[in-house]
């Protein structure tokens, strides 16, 4: 392997590319040399990820990248609704994402998914049970089909962020808030949220030959809000 | 001489009391005092949780105790009927049993609710992509919930078990299988099962008094096949 | 096992028994039926540790309870005589410990060894470099020691408390500090200390045979201050 | 197309140069742009840190690359020299090498230690007691050292690995071994050890500015062999 990382070759599916890390993820990619394939639609419609995954043809790197705005219901309020909305857009999408792309994977021997989740699924926050959980089920199915895929030489793994800037999450109105920026003093030792620039980083590294050592693992992405 | 535990006075709702650690928790759980509320029905129906809830009148602990047999499906095959049946066992009543019983627990400011969680959302098994994922909501929303209900003298945890004796996951035939037995020299250093026995009076510890001061938290019980 | 847990005919060996939990400790171990054998001062002598499992006789369980008073030293000004006091006080007595009491407990089959841990080799704390790294070592040593004595039927584990009320480490005038008790609400989901008791309890607990199916365990104790 | 990876005008120190993954690192980092300064020394000489630093003048990485071979001394015959030997290598630099190195970073307002850790701090193994003791020591380091240095824009961090091929832990005679590849096997989800070269670069990404947000952080680097 030489030392030059890049992407160059790579077909890379992003789901969702308008929302969440798609906007820098997108051009810092390109930029590495991927081609990136985009779709912007969350991934709702049971038949969306097997038609992407056509159209796309072969695609070496999978992001499963999605997001839905996180409510703040305390978690005894919880309706089926809220409930109901962020497994369809964050967890149901995975199984139709593998179907439809892990075949040609293994044929190859040679792909990668990553997942970009949330570390809300590794420490506990108020008001975001439903959110939280919804993430548990992403990065548990990284680390399963990551280990499950191993021996294809297929790369599952996931990043965990929080406190990463980006417009679904964080967006000005929020960042401004006195309360948020508190909060950032307490809970976040990197004492500034993660740059959107800084996480898309290191989602091209993990998308790039260098990190095929990595299977079914979990990377934090949030400036120390937790440990590992 | 004290008793080391003790839950006189407690009443525990147990959620699909015949499966899983049922025939054990029941009568351990009664053992050590508690009137102990039970129903075998799994939790499919979304009316159900509230009805039981309703049907029990106080509960002191909720166990949701929500399991489903571990389908053995390669990721890529993963059907809709799978993954579904795993989450509308295992994960959608969550929210369902937080509306029903939290509100009363608030109100009381005081009560606790354990989930009875699998391991297999802390390491990766192969042909376990749906339910790991399922059993990664469930730690994830215990540890969100946890959190959250902390403040109001509520204590919600987790176990996360593996290779614990019973006979909805480790059946007979599968303890004699000698590729499980090699399973076991290699992956657990415990040299054998965790007993039922075991596995339930530490459930039952988690729900007495003295486990006030764990809130949000997931305790693997698995012998040593995750370390933490 | 009957679910009646005790600690009738053990003798547990204490370490340090003046100190951080011991006062808490003795007389609940005590209450459950253990006979308590205790000796006051620090480990430093390298002969000690031999000297009192030889004068302790039969040991059934040596609560490995080591402390010295935490440094607020920034990382970069740490000396040597803090250093090594930090280390001679919690990490040096390790093997002294294990050489004294394992090989009875090998030749019985039987017998626990549980570490009194801290919860700062978990989560990174400022000014407690020199404390939190000895707090590593037992940590993984408790670990390592663990997966090998598994097989010996010796279960070896280790409790990672932090914000546990005792005086050691949290006396009366670091509570009354107003900076310590913002840091307990923004820091400590459980919005308080752990009880002496809480933790005591938990700790007669995995000194019981109940606790026979851990091994090489952390457990956290600390009100949610980490997660797992 | 851009260089994912840049580390120029950056001055490394290296300790250890020539043991563990010093051989792939020294051209990696070169290649990357980096001026690496490198001493062969085991850091056992107290006075070695600070000539070491004094010598290197402007260091703005200082990878703490620590190693011992590691022992495979059942836990209760650990004696005093192995115990002191894995500590004096591997651990006691640590204070050492701060005192050194971070105030120059600190008055800069820039610089990263990066701590070439071992992941048996993580997952305990039999016959490594002082190994993975002095192991836990240096995350635990790195994790209180990682928090309190980040509002200095100063980042320190871990890599913990196991499994990487290197001539200090996996020799061509151990790798050659049937029951080590039966290890494999069985323990290692990539199925395969992680090459050096694999290592070097992560641990290259991480002493890029790319990095700037991982504070504290612990990076498992292991095919899997914990999954966090």
């Amino acid at each position: 392997m030489d030392a030059m990382i890049s992407l160059a070759g790579k077909r890379i599916l992003l789901t969702q590319a308008q929302d969440f890390m798609g906007p820098t993820l997108v051009p810092l990619l390109t930029k590495f040399g991927a081609a990136v394939v985009t779709d912007d639609r969350p991934l709702i419609d049971p038949d969306l990820p097997a038609q992407l995954v056509r159209d796309a043809g072969r695609v070496d790197v999978l992001i499963a990248h999605l997001g839905a705005p996180a409510p703040s219901t305390p978690a005894h309020e919880v309706g089926e609704d809220e409930w109901r909305l962020m497994f369809s857009a964050m967890v149901d999408p995975l199984p139709r994402l593998a179907r439809a792309v892990l075949p040609q994977m293994i044929e190859r021997r040679s792909g990668k998914i990553l997942v970009m989740g949330s570390a809300s699924a590794l420490r506990g926050m108020k008001r975001a049970s439903a959110y939280s959980a919804a993430r548990g089920a992403q990065l548990a199915w990284a680390q399963a089909v990551g280990i499950e895929m191993a021996p294809h030489q297929v790369q599952v793994n996931a990043i965990a962020q929080n406190l990463v800037d980006n417009v679904t999450y964080f967006p000005p109105e929020v960042q401004a808030n006195p309360r948020f920026k508190e909060r950032i003093r307490w809970e976040m030792p990197l004492g500034r949220l993660v740059s959107a620039q800084e996480d898309s980083m290191f989602a091209a590294y993990l998308c790039s030959d260098a990190a095929n050592c990595f299977v079914g693992q979990v990377f934090p992405v949030c400036g120390g809000w937790v440990p590992r």
